[in-house]
């Protein structure tokens, strides 16, 4: 194998693991037998089970780190918001640890969080913070909402949805365009609830 | 010590370190060795490890089953509705480790999840749903709301300010009556959301 076929093999074996296991409860020695390598490959190629940890996280996160683009765009800023939902949805469905990592890092925090998690949330929040002020400036959204909480509370709608779905999946009309439908329910809300 | 404390003892020794470890990480001995007691207190008190994961989430999910007794209230659907919100705040400023436990066990759950976690998340949900239903019916909520997304859009909103706290602490203004600010801008956007 090449170089990086070898990185991305040993990303690929270590993201379900370490998502079932948390980063405590994979040894080095269990990711090398799963990637079908030797032991030394792992410091070879990472430098230990921290870096591999870290570089599943960065893969994790990638797409999160493209939110904030959605400043540059010329366009409403409730077609913006719209666009955050919609990528976030979209996220979740490709990525079916994304939220196991989400979550154990924001309540039992590794290194990562500081230099991963944290950046990557932080640029989601101040775009769409940045956003609601635009809704506001422009004389769109109510005078007096607070922009980070509306944010938040976008945010809060749309991510909270997916932690549930283990509960909901026998709760909520399941259809071919179910995941259309949410977003169409929860923007109406939303939408509703900010406009002047 | 009297059997109750014991049990008492126990649980409490029990609480941080399954939510710090995760059930798998911590072993009869640590949880014996941290109350000060002989390793055969767990088999006898509890009948084993699981027994008393099961007990300590049994008191964390405790209030959380309180939730549908809003249903029995002689009050507004937006009342209640909020009730549920100032509930849920109440929740997790009393109860420091209960979303590491509620989102550990929604994204690698144990057996608990089904007996223990489900019922109570979908007490809540039934519930929260079913005050929709009725700010629907007495025509004070906007008609074509879906019931269950409309009660999702609430239990987000404010559910997943707290597991994004630890990236939020220096973005939000800090004021001792945050909480009330918090819990006012979220509902003024979902009422303004979901009135007629």
């Amino acid at each position: 194998m090449a170089d990086k076929d070898c990185r991305a093999t040993l990303i690929a074996v270590a993201t379900p693991l370490f998502a079932e296991k948390g980063f405590h409860g994979v040894s080095v020695r269990e990711l090398a037998k799963s990637a079908g390598m030797n032991l030394s490959m792992i410091s070879y190629y990472f430098g230990g089970k921290e870096a591999l940890y870290a570089a599943v996280l960065n893969e994790q996160f990638a797409t999160l780190r493209q939110v904030p683009e959605i400043r540059n765009m010329e366009t409403d800023p409730l077609v913006k918001l719209e666009l955050y939902v919609r990528s976030t949805v979209a996220r979740y469905r490709k990525q079916p640890y994304l939220l196991r990592f989400y979550t154990s890092e924001l309540t039992n925090p590794t290194p990562c969080f500081e230099t991963i998690i944290k950046p990557a949330i932080r640029g989601v929040l101040h775009a769409l913070r940045e956003t609601v002020v635009e809704g506001l400036s422009n004389g769109q959204f109510l005078q007096g909402l607070d922009p980070m909480d509306t944010a938040l509370a976008l945010v809060g709608m749309i991510n909270f949805y997916f932690l549930l779905e283990p509960v909901t999946a026998e709760l909520v009309h399941r259809s071919p365009d179910r995941d259309e439908v949410l977003i169409r329910h929860l923007m109406d809300i939303f939408t509703k609830g900010v406009l002047k």
